[in-house]
């Protein structure tokens, strides 16, 4: 479909100086108020409000149209009935403009045709013009950098995550909901429809984007199989390509229909060339957050030895069983570790193993950074995972300093830049529970450890199946001979 | 394994009118303090203090020795290191004790002959002496109709949930997140090596236990296979028992050895018994509460059609792909349902389906609950998925508001008594966070639901794993032509 832009030159299209909304309204129902709330409140450059029927939105002066305008504009937001959009690219033909976002919908994705001609002739004529077309049915673009955002509450710093969403509300989570996990995002793109630029030309964005090191990607469709598997393959050779797709059952592939106007490919087919193309699919949208996790936070690694540490006995064991269903292995403590223990503590040393149960440990207060370094001396682990040890049956004060202790020891051996990941159950509570203390301290704790760049997951089977993809990728490149170096970790 | 008592006879050892804690102790480390506190806190019978080396523990007067209390009690709480177990054995027998908890570890699971030859003593000693013994090596016995307990800010009023965990954390883990997912529990037991009541003399009781409507097993090995068949048998036949094992991998077999001293079976056959005796396997802790909640908030139920409302289309089009992955059917809208529609929203009509994506219906408000009614209605549904939609991109009092209706309309539905669960996302965030406010609607959202006794999931994956372990359990009760009714959830 159509002529691609240069990935420097989108990245200016990406980047405008200045911003016109056209359809600004003073509903704050409509798309047309929350884009001119968020100009209003993060956007870095010029704005201007168009709107014929108000003479000024959110306390901002509004022009009865773009032509009124007093200079050229670089990006425009639309938010007009979709009738109204093919005259309004004449005037932003006239004004300079180089890319229109319309988060104008009810065009192909109805299902009905005169949607359907609209929409071809909007981006026919766009491309007459000169301009590019995000979306349409789609929320845009968040570009922190510049303070261009389409969601309330979006982090104000960039970071390393870049996101292609088909899907507005998703992608709305993705941000949301990968904040709380320590993820930060260069840009998320929602393309919607898709249909002047779409998922291939985005990924070769992506894929060239510097500051970008790990791409989420929720697909319903793709326009161009051909152009696609191009595109694909080229990111996931430069960085990790972590994929969720839509519509894999017959219902899904319905929704996509009058979600997106998407078409879904056969489900055998798609997995196999995912898999061809070097990309990491992720099955449902906890997984892709896990994912992006993974790949933001550790460096690359291929190894497979564990050693998982924090719990009681039942904890330890379902771990252990968990890891070990993703391919991992525990291997048990060797014989120099063995020495050391018999001193410290010479009632248990025999007893304890990896995963390191430490309610076993009574005789002499083994800390866990003293676990932790000593396991990582032995050389015998690629990586460590600490499971918060949040059962204890200790009354408030002293569970309190026991985990201050195992939290504190936790982040002075981060220190030595050893691949270390937390595992802290989520309770799915927020605030106002009855016995508050224990879920507040939880959540202090966690949001301490995020904070620090520690990659926190809900589980041990979370952790283990990211782990698991996330050391997939990288043998994988490295038996292509491709150094993991460019794109490490923090 | 010795002789077993009467389900009736164990009820009355596990509801105690008095109990001697052996070993209180002032240290807030230790196990003798917690369960002093827990005495004091909660237990509605009498209870005394032993300890020779202090007057008093928490302000209570102790006691030299057992035999120095000035009247007989029922029940005793070990907490004594291990070689004293069995003198306390002969002093219990004196005063009328007729079962002894042993918090006290340190046994057969340190892997040494000299615990193993311990336990065999203590436990053929107590047999003579007719005092049964719970433990070595666990928590105990969580009873809230007496006020007997064990953790930390366990709730008091009792409920539908039994338990059986060979591990003690993981049972503290099971009280404390079941809870917040609305949980209450008739008796929860940790049993820890089992070395006298063991896993299939537990199953019994809670097969026979009238309040029980449920029972969770957490099993790390079987003293008695055959035993244990029989128990599992009839106990399924009777109640859903949903089974989590550790020790399924290598690693966690061996870490199960010196957990409780228990010896895994062999995969493939685990998994076989369990099937044919018609209990309930979970592959995690996760899915263990999972699997409580849609057992202790559904009504039985066999059906697989199922009604999904709520969320954008992204939301949508994953949640169909999840639930039909799953074995479930989502049915498109009938024509008698769609005439309705045709009225309501002439625009949308045709165009909206199951899953009802709400991001397509803008033209008039069909608000939430007058959506359920619809479908309810059409006969064309055994269940109903709420997917809460958080993602829209709204201003926060636009957003509350709109949250407010969806769930006030969910509860109104909720009163036809319909199969109705609602999946609200869980941010992993507890307090102070940044931005809050939407996290903590959300968490109020998510309260007031599961106050309700509405089944809440976190995700749509973990809502159709667990109901499809449920649709699969009452399907199998029917074919074998036991009614569910005596069961019914509430």
């Amino acid at each position: 479909m159509g002529e691609n832009t240069d990935p420097q030159e989108l990245d200016r299209l990406f980047s405008p100086r200045s911003v016109a909304l056209v359809g600004a309204s003073p509903n704050p129902y409509s798309g047309g108020y929350a884009y001119a709330v968020h100009l209003l409140q993060d956007f870095k450059g010029k704005f201007f409000f168009v709107n014929p029927r108000a003479e000024e939105v959110l306390g901002v002066k509004t022009y009865p149209s773009l032509s009124d305008l007093p200079e050229q504009v670089d990006y425009v937001i639309c938010s007009i009935s979709s009738e109204k959009v093919p005259s309004l690219l004449e005037e932003c033909s006239r004004k300079g403009v180089k890319i229109v976002h319309l988060f104008t919908a009810r065009m192909s994705e109805t299902g009905r045709e005169g949607g359907e001609a609209l929409e071809r002739e909007i981006v026919e004529k766009a491309r007459r013009l000169g301009i590019r077309v995000l979306g349409p049915n789609c929320m845009g673009l968040y570009n922190p950098e510049v303070g261009l955002t389409y969601g309330y509450s979006f982090p104000e710093e960039p970071g390393p995550v870049g996101g292609i969403f088909q899907s507005g509300g998703l992608s709305t989570d993705f941000v949301h909901y990968g904040y709380l996990r320590g993820l930060r995002f260069s840009r998320v793109v929602s393309y919607g429809n898709g249909r002047d630029l779409d998922e291939s030309e985005l990924l070769r964005y992506f894929s060239w984007h510097p500051s970008t090191r790990v791409v989420a990607v929720y697909l319903e469709g793709v326009r161009d199989g051909r152009k696609f598997v191009g595109a694909l393959r080229e990111a996931a050779e430069k960085k990790p390509v972590v994929v969720l797709r839509g519509g894999r059952g017959k219902t899904g592939a319905r929704a996509i229909r009058s979600h997106t106007a998407s078409v879904a490919g056969r489900e055998e087919v798609w997995g196999a060339v995912l898999r061809s193309c070097g990309a990491v699919e992720v099955d449902s949208f906890d997984e892709l957050l896990d994912q992006l996790v993974a790949f933001a936070f550790l460096p690359p690694s291929t190894g497979r030895r564990v050693a998982v540490l924090g719990g009681g006995g039942g904890k330890s064991v379902l771990s252990a069983d968990l890891w070990e269903r993703e391919g991992f292995e525990l291997p048990d403590l060797g014989p120099s570790l063995r020495e050391k223990l018999k001193e410290m503590c010479p009632g248990e040393w025999d007893w304890v193993g990896n995963p390191v149960d430490f309610s076993i440990l009574q005789e002499r207060p083994v800390m866990p950074q003293e676990w932790l370094e000593m396991m990582d001396d032995s050389g015998d682990f690629d990586f460590f995972v600490f499971n918060l040890t949040e059962d204890d049956p200790l009354p408030e004060e002293v569970w309190r300093f026991w985990m201050e202790e195992q939290v504190n020891g936790l982040l002075r051996f981060r220190r030595r830049g050893r691949p270390l990941l937390a595992v802290v159950p989520s309770a799915g509570v927020d605030s106002r529970e009855l016995r508050r203390w224990r879920w507040e301290a939880i959540g202090e704790i966690r949001r301490r450890m995020v904070e620090e760049g520690l990659p926190v997951f809900p589980s041990a089977e979370r952790a283990a199946r990211a782990l698991r993809r996330f050391a997939d990728y990288w043998e994988k490149r490295s038996r292509k001979g491709i150094s993991p170096s460019c794109s490490s970790g923090s």
